[in-house]
C-alpha cells in the first residue's frame, strides 16, 4: 500500500494526480497532493478523493511526483523539503526540466538516501486525462523497476538512460516538435502565396511522406482555423528547445537547424507572446511572409 | 474504352503503369507503355498484359501518363512528339517537376488542343506497388473530373490549384520529409554523444510530439540499421528542395528554416553522393559530429 | 571623340552621369542621358552640360549605359531600342541584374553586332559623386579595353569573368553585405540584453577582428543613432540577396547561412518596409530580442 | 613601482609578458613569468629580463596577468594559487574565457579582497608582437584605472561593462569573425562553381560593400594561397563561438545566424580538425560544394 505525493497541479498534473487517487482508491494507498495555490489542491481532493496537505507533509509519502514550470521551481521545493524527506523516499520529477539540474538534484537526494528520476512525460493534455502518457525515465533502471506500477497516469514507459537522459530526450522530442511545426508553416506560407488552397495542401501532405504529428494533429485544427487554443505554451515549448541547445552544446555536438529553429522560437515568444499556444509561433512566419496561413 | 500511355517505367512507372494495365483489362480499354531502354517496356507488357509501343503510337491514347526524373525529360519527349499529339489528348505528368515548366508546357500543350495536368505522385514505391499513391494536381479541374477513373494507381487524388500547384505542393511535401527527416538526425546525433540510448529514444519520440513520418518509417528501419537501402535517390530528394526554394523565391516568400535544410541536402548529396538513399543524408550529420546514429 | 548616353538618372545614374559629361567635355565628346521622368534629365543637362535626348536619340551614341532598378528594365529598354541600336555599339549594363539576364541579353544583342558588358558597381551615392566606385565586369576582355577610359565614374575597374560574371560577382558582394551587417545586429542585440554598452563594444569589434565594412561604416551611423537615412532600400538589398541565392542554385553550390540570410532579409523587406534603409533590417532583429539596438 | 607576474607563457601571452618586461626595465619595477613548461618560461627570462618563478611566488605581485585557454584552466591556477594571494593584488585575466567564470571568480576573489577584470585581447599573435592588442575589460573601472599603466601590450582599451562584459564582448567579436569568414567561404566557392575568377572576385569585394576583416586579411593570404597557417586554431574559434552561444541564450536573445555559425563552426572542427587554423574551417565548405576555393 504505497503512499503518493504529487506537487504541482497545472494543466498536466491535475488530471496526472487524479489517476494517481484513482489507483489509490482501487489498491488502498494514499494519494496526496500539493499545490501553490491551496484552493486548486482543495479542489483535487473533492474532484478526485486525494488529500491535500501541507509542503511538510509531502515528505511522508513513498514516491514524491513533481511536475512543474521548470528545474528552478523543483530547487527550490527541494530546499523547502530538505530537512524533512526520508531515506527510502524515490522522488519522480515530471517536469520537462535541465538535464544539469537533474544531475545535481541526484546527486544532492542521494546524499540524504533518496533516489531521483527524471521523467518527463509527453501526450499533452488529452493524453494526461486518458492516462496514457509517454514517460521517459533517467536515472537507476532498479528504482524505475520499483515504482514503475505506481506510474498510474502513463501509457508507455521507458527507460533511456542515466540521470538527465530523460529530460534531454524530452528536449530533443520537443525541439523536433518545433523544427517540424515550423517547417510546415513556412511551406505552407510559401504555398499561400503562390496561390495554392491550403487545405487541400495539407490534406496532401498528411497522406505523404511530409507529414508529422504537427501537420497532423496541430495545423489544421489550430492554426488554419485561426483558433490557436492555449494547451502549451509558447513560452514553455521555446524553453524547452533551449534545453535541447544546451544539450546539445554540453554534447559537443552541431545541430544547425535545431539551433535556428530554437533561435526562431525565441524571436517568436518575444513577438507572438511567451502566454501564446505554441502553434501561434507561425504567426511570426505570417509576418515573415505578409500572409495569413490560412 | 480507353487508351492510356505510359512514359518512364522506373521504380515508380513501372508499377503504376501496372495498375494501368490492370484495369484496361478489367475495362476493356489499351494500357500502351514506352521506355527509353526497349527491354524495360518488353518487360511489362510480358509481365503486365501492356502493350509496348514506338514513341509516336504514344500519340495515339487518350490520356498520355509521363513518369520521369524531372521536368527536362519531359521538355524533351513533348520535343519528340509535339507533331503527333492530336487535340483532345491529356497529358498527365506524374514526374516531380518544376511549377514553371509545369505553365510552360501546359501554355504550349493548349496550342494544340491538348490538355495537361502536373500530377505528381506521393507514396513511394510501395504505394506505387499497391495501387493507393497520393496525387495531388494542378491545372483544370474538369480535365481532372474527366481522366480521374483512368488514376488506377492512386488512393487519394486532390486538386490543389492551377496549372503547377500540384508540382508546388509535391515539392514543399519533400522538403517537409527533407526537414523532418534531418531534424530527427541532428537531434539523434546530440542524444548519441549524450550517451542516450538511440532505440530508447526513437521510440519515445514516435509515441511523442515530435514524431513524423521519417521518425516513423525512415530513421529506425534505415539509418539505426546502417542498411540505408536505395528507394529514393538522395540527388532527387535534393533535386525537389531545391524546386521548393525556388517556388519560395518565385512567390517572394521567406523560409530560413527550409533554405537552410535545402542548403544541406546539396551538401549532403555533394558530400554522401546523390545516388545513395535519402536518408544516407544523416551521414553529413554523423560526420557533423563524430558520431554514428546507430 | 566619344558620345556617350546613360539611361536612368537615379541616385546612382545621376552622379555616374555627370562624370561622363565632365569627360566629354574636357575630351570634346558628347554626353547624352535619358530618364523616364524627363524633368530630371533636364535637371542633370542643366546642371551638368549633359544632352537631353528622347529615347531613340540613345541608339547614337558609341556607349550605352544603363543603371536601372532590375535587370526588368533594361529588357524594356533593349526592347523599345531594338529597332534603332546600330553595330559596333557597346551597351554597358551598371544596374544590379542577374546573371542569366546578362547572358540572355549578351546574346540576343550579339545578332545585331552590339556587345554587352554587364558593370554593376559598388561604392553607394557618395563614390558614385567621388567618381571612384569599383565596377566588377563581365564579358569580353576586349570590349571591356575598348570601353574602359570611357568609365569616367570608376576608381577601379575589375574583369571577373564571362557574361553575367559581373552580377554574379555584385550579388554575392551584396550577400555579404547582408551577411556580414545582419550577424553584427544579432550580436549586438544580444550583448544590450546582457547590459553591455553597445558605443563601447562597436568600437572594440572595430578594431578587432570581428569587424567588416557594415560593421565599421553604417552600424555606428546608422543604427546606435536611429537614424537609418536611406540611401540604399532594404527591398533592393533583399533583391539582390535573392539573386547570389540563384548564382547558388544555378552552380548547385551549397552556401547555408547566405540562404537564410536571403530569407531573413526578405522577412525584414515584409516586415519593416522595402523602401527603408538596408540597415533597418536590423529592426526585425530588434524585434526578435524585444531590444533596440542602441 | 609595479611588480607583475603573468601566467601563461603561449603563442600570445609570451610577446604580451615582453612588453611587461620591457616596462619593468624601463620604469624599475620588476615582471615576473611563470608556465606550466618551465623551460619556456626559462626561455623568456633570458630573452626579455624577465623573472621565472614557482607557481606560488606569482602571488607576490601586485598585479597578476593570465592568458590561458579556456576558464577551466584559470580555475585550477585559483584553485593552486588561493590560499597566497594578498588583498589588494589585481587579477587581470587576457584568457578568452566565460561570462559565468569571470563572475564566480569575481566573487571569490573579492572574498580574499582580490579583484578580478575580465581583459581579453584582440589583435593575434602580430598586435601581441606589436604592443597594439586590443583589450576589451569587464569589472570595476577604478580598478581598470589604477591598473591601466601595466597593460604594457595594449593599444586601445576599453571598458565595456560589469564582470563578464569584456568576455562577453570578446565571444561576441570571435562569432563575427567566424560568421563573416564562413559567409564569404560559401560566397566565393558559389562563385568557383559558377566559373569565376576568385582573385579578381576578392579583390572586388575588398573595395566594395561586403568586405570584412576576414575577406581582407585572412581568405586572400591562407585560403586562396591553401597555405592555411595555424596562428589561431579552429578548436579555439569554436569554443568562443559556443561561448558567444551561452551568451546569447543566457541573455534570451534571438540570434539565428549566429547559431548556425556556431554550429557549423564545431561541424568543421570536428571534420577539419580542431588544431587546424580557423581559416581551414573553410574546407568544409569546400565539401559541401565539391570545391576548392582557389
Amino acid at each position: 500500500m504505497t503512499t503518493t505525493a504529487f506537487l504541482g497541479l497545472g494543466a498536466m498534473g491535475f488530471p496526472m494526480a487524479a489517476h494517481l487517487a484513482r489507483q489509490a482508491r482501487a489498491a488502498g494507498g494514499r494519494a496526496l497532493v500539493w499545490n501553490r495555490t491551496q484552493s486548486r489542491a482543495e479542489a483535487h481532493a473533492r474532484e478526485h478523493g486525494s488529500e491535500r496537505v501541507d509542503l511538510p507533509g509531502v515528505a511522508g509519502a513513498d514516491v514524491i511526483f513533481s511536475c512543474l514550470p521548470t528545474s528552478a521551481e523543483v530547487d527550490e521545493m527541494l530546499a523547502r523539503l530538505a530537512g524533512d524527506l526520508r531515506p527510502g523516499t524515490v522522488w519522480v520529477d515530471c517536469t520537462s526540466g535541465h538535464p544539469q539540474a537533474a544531475r545535481r538534484q541526484a546527486a544532492a537526494l542521494a546524499e540524504r538516501g533518496v533516489a531521483f528520476l527524471d521523467a518527463p512525460v509527453s501526450g499533452g493534455t488529452s493524453g494526461a486525462a486518458a492516462g496514457t502518457l509517454t514517460v521517459m525515465v533517467g536515472g537507476d533502471p532498479q528504482v524505475l523497476a520499483r515504482v514503475q506500477p505506481d506510474l498510474a497516469f502513463a501509457g508507455k514507459v521507458v527507460h533511456v538512460g542515466e540521470a538527465g537522459a530523460g529530460f534531454a530526450v524530452k528536449a530533443v522530442n520537443n525541439a523536433l516538435l518545433a523544427a517540424n511545426l515550423w517547417a510546415a508553416g513556412e511551406g505552407l506560407a510559401a504555398l499561400a502565396r503562390a496561390g495554392v488552397d491550403l487545405g487541400a495542401a495539407l490534406d496532401v501532405i498528411n497522406a505523404s511522406s511530409g507529414r508529422s504529428n504537427a501537420s497532423e494533429n496541430l495545423i489544421g485544427s489550430r492554426v488554419l482555423t485561426r483558433a490557436f487554443p492555449v494547451t502549451f505554451q509558447l513560452g514553455l515549448l521555446a524553453k524547452d528547445t533551449g534545453i535541447a541547445a544546451d544539450v546539445v552544446r554540453e554534447a559537443g555536438a552541431s545541430a544547425p537547424v535545431l539551433m535556428q529553429v530554437e533561435a526562431l522560437m525565441r524571436a517568436a515568444a518575444h513577438t507572438v507572446g511567451a502566454g501564446e499556444d505554441h502553434t501561434a509561433a507561425l504567426r511570426l512566419i505570417e509576418q515573415f511572409n505578409d500572409k495569413e496561413i490560412k
